[in-house]
């Protein structure tokens, strides 16, 4: 009941800030349960409007799938109708995005999230294909998801402007990072109010919805949901001074905490090392990744103090 | 006189609308002297805050020096201390940097911008020590100029924050269309006021004034300045809503003029092709470029109609 | 028995030339029984040294793990031990690969190859790391694939030289195209002549056997087994003018049937297509791909008359 | 009347080993006149078929005009007619690429050498009429350079097709490392005898030149140019053990001395430090570029002992 209220009022458009849950991995890389119990409390404590699971801050394609469907049917049972949960289906497999939809439903998720396949880098006349395809084969609203720095391709705006005509598609989660091209989605989709346009990299989240954007999936949520929900609230409510004070805290968390470490998944590494520091889970990561030495975990340590989050 | 005030007014910080003219050219690739003065005329008759000359929509790479030398003076000379004027002297060779400034100092430039040398890509320790031989040459106020399409490699924050301790360098264009990380260099120098970022890519100035930017390198203000500089004037007043009305009629002029076309310097094109149409100066381009073939000029044309532009 | 013999003579190391098969699928994307059998027994029939299923070329990553399991079971049982069967267990789910391994040794198989997992780029010492953890974990010898085209990171020589020390690492299939890098790993190995190095692109495979490399994984030996079988065997002759008249042919049959289509997959697209007219199996490809367009296919199958593979 | 005599026996085609020479450079950056000598004759004496001034390895677009054109008059008057005589004339201004043909024409050069303008990265129809641009305008036989690393943009086969039919177009140097690519290049000027198809990484040149191409511009014949002829002998000659022997001792050399250092330029670097070591030019670079550190020299030191060339 809660639950199917929540997704008529908030998914058409989806909007707000919506966390990329990080995935607490015990030592042995199975579920942390406790953590997870930990993290979605603490999220949710935050006032966030929704929570999205196995996505690349979930590190989704490195999970065992029966690991998946637990993360996603503890969570959908934790959050319990409270904010309507996204589920990440991104697969080079399209019957396998298929199968977790149709779990991800049952346990009660409102949405799923995919980006393209991630091997073979389509053409946009296959994204086209592949996405309409997905949005015919799933049961819930279907995000899609710009990530072209994992596979290798950009959804185009004209792809983006013939898919929102799919009833089944509801928005767009762009993770580019670039500002012209989001924009330029924002704008192609301007009289479209059902159809929302979510920002990836927190570090822009504030600015964009002061311009109209629907929102943002802010990884650095997962440690401090109240500040990007504040950043939020300040932003709809076009209140530009506080939008700038709040921005400065989310730079200066981004500054200390993401740029530790040297590869391409430096940013989970980051977010993991803080919430293990914080107390709410560990800091075990997906094959082939390691947690943070002792060195950067120190470096991680002092900036939580520096940012008023430990003492 | 005028233009000294003008300096010491606006350069630390320089701030506002600073268009990167494009370089009107005669059909045999001579400077259109007529061209020009109509041009200069229409910006400044926007109310611009700067001109800057010699940039890549000044498709200064790829113009004989002499035309170059020919393109500042006659500027300088139109403009005559109403702005600022800065150019461009980026170079692969480092002489031909210093002689291009030293004759813009004596024309009367106001600064000089810089990307980084583009053949080898530069390493960071290169680019620290490039940047600061290069400002300790210069005549006037360097600007560093972020164009990782172009030059291959990014300015990275850590060295443009060792660089900003120069005291001849004087702030940063950031053409990257990252938000990321241009937001981490305006949080990096959120403690000099006197050092200035600049957004690049038009469609994103808006948002980054209202943030506290200083202001945007908008090449769309060689058609339209005036549209820009309400957009700047509307985001340091923190009018958000005026803001998203301006920044949705720049939303409309980029997609319908800047979609025309295939290769890489489609930008230029579109703006030149603008120029033309409304009788400002021609189309023609340096080598090897063409100008858009009948069927994209009349896309344009039609593009202008739309926008209010030409009857 | 024989299989046994197999391996003995031929992994340690592995020379010759080891076709990418095809995966046959029917119209509904399901195996095509009828279609493996007659590729298989095509591609032996050309005398080819082994066989490797589940590579890019096998389109492995996008089909169903049930259909992959299929296809080893199958592929093993017709192969009954001729020639060593590679089964490709690149994952991004370090359990998967380990998963798909074990069943392929139960179904006979004889080496496992992996390419870096392919959503998250890992850096070298990542790499480092993943490739010995898999190496251990896995039940038959591993061959290196370095791919970077797909996967965004390239194995780097150093890496390489770490990864040949560990017992059960047998190998390498390069298919960067980069030749430079392709005879640096060579020199680093020429102490090692128990380990394979092997040439992805079928087009510069006589040339580096030539020069002492052990063989190649030619795509286009799905269609043409003997025409590279006799390339290899003119090339460890070091017969060089009948290295040149077979390569011309290699070129021939590349130029014309690879550069048809637009998109990433192309490659795969020709080499079904190709088979699909010469009766052996139909041209479905697996999610998101749609087989040549009549126009396309027609250009096919001109060239297969010009290459004297259909009348 | 020598120099006539070179130009008509070596030039279509031309063949054999073609240095990329370095450009000797004096502590302050101009001339090293004695170094030039010395290098000059050094690499002649190892029988060299032709001699690249002013590529890539030769720091071209760094140099001042002055410097250039100081360096093609003097290396025309020291190499008297020898041997052929190629200048790069690389630019993103297309007048100073005349300028500088019309002045190595009348220094007695050869032929000229042009890579696509590099800040525009031109697409292929822009290619197709920027080379017919050039080789109408140029008054020496032109060879097409493929650089794609540096210029963003590769040379496609099929613009190398139409190019090839222009008169005054007489050869590719491709320096892209991909023999895919390279193969196909060779392959669509299969009928065409006299049309120059050269490796650029040395790493390669060898097994190419026994496929059938026309040679190679290694970079490594400024130190060792005997060493490449021998090896360019014994492929002509299809003696593939010799070819193995000589090409070990390339790669020996190549993974000694250009692993050292980081940046885009470290080839170079390595080159020029390793000729300082055996004393016949400075290691000073053009402009950003600084020599290699008393560590990083000390290694190419103990490197060249180990090559024997020095004791």
């Amino acid at each position: 009941m809660l639950r199917m209220k929540a997704k008529e009022n908030s998914l058409r458009p989806l909007q707000g800030v919506i966390p990329p849950m990080v995935t607490p991995l015990s030592q042995d890389r199975r579920m942390d349960a406790g953590g997870l119990e930990r993290l979605v409390a603490h999220i949710l404590c935050g006032g966030v409007h929704g929570l999205f699971l196995l996505g690349t801050t979930g590190e989704a394609t490195d999970l065992e799938y029966g690991l998946r469907r637990e993360l996603v049917e503890r969570t959908c049972a934790l959050v319990a109708g409270r904010v309507p949960v996204l589920v990440g289906v991104t697969d080079t497999v399209f019957e396998e995005s298929v199968k977790m939809a149709l779990f991800a439903r049952d346990c009660g998720a409102s949405a799923l999230v995919a980006a393209p396949p991630y091997y073979f880098a389509a053409g946009q006349p296959e994204l086209l294909s592949y996405y309409r395809k997905l949005a015919d084969a799933l049961p819930l609203p279907l995000f899609l998801y710009n990530m072209p720095s994992q596979v290798k391709v950009s959804i185009s705006v004209q792809t983006l402007v013939e898919l929102a005509k799919h009833p089944n598609i509801a928005g767009l989660k762009d993770s580019s990072g670039n500002i012209g091209y989001f924009n330029a989605c924002r704008y192609a989709m301007r009289e479209r109010p059902d159809f929302s346009v979510l920002m990836g990299p927190e570090e822009a989240m504030g600015e964009v919805v002061l311009m109209g954007a629907s929102g943002g999936i802010a990884g650095g949520a997962n440690m401090f949901p109240r500040l990007f929900v504040d950043l939020y609230n300040a932003a709809i409510a076009k209140d530009v001074d506080r939008v700038r004070t709040l921005q400065e805290r989310v730079m200066k968390a981004s500054s200390l905490l993401y740029g530790v470490g040297h590869h391409n998944s430096s940013f989970v590494k980051g977010v993991k090392c803080a919430l293990s520091l914080m107390g709410i889970c560990g800091d075990t990561l997906a094959e082939p990744r390691e947690p943070f030495n002792a060195a950067d975990r120190e470096r991680i340590r002092a900036s939580l103090v520096e940012l008023g989050a430990l003492r």
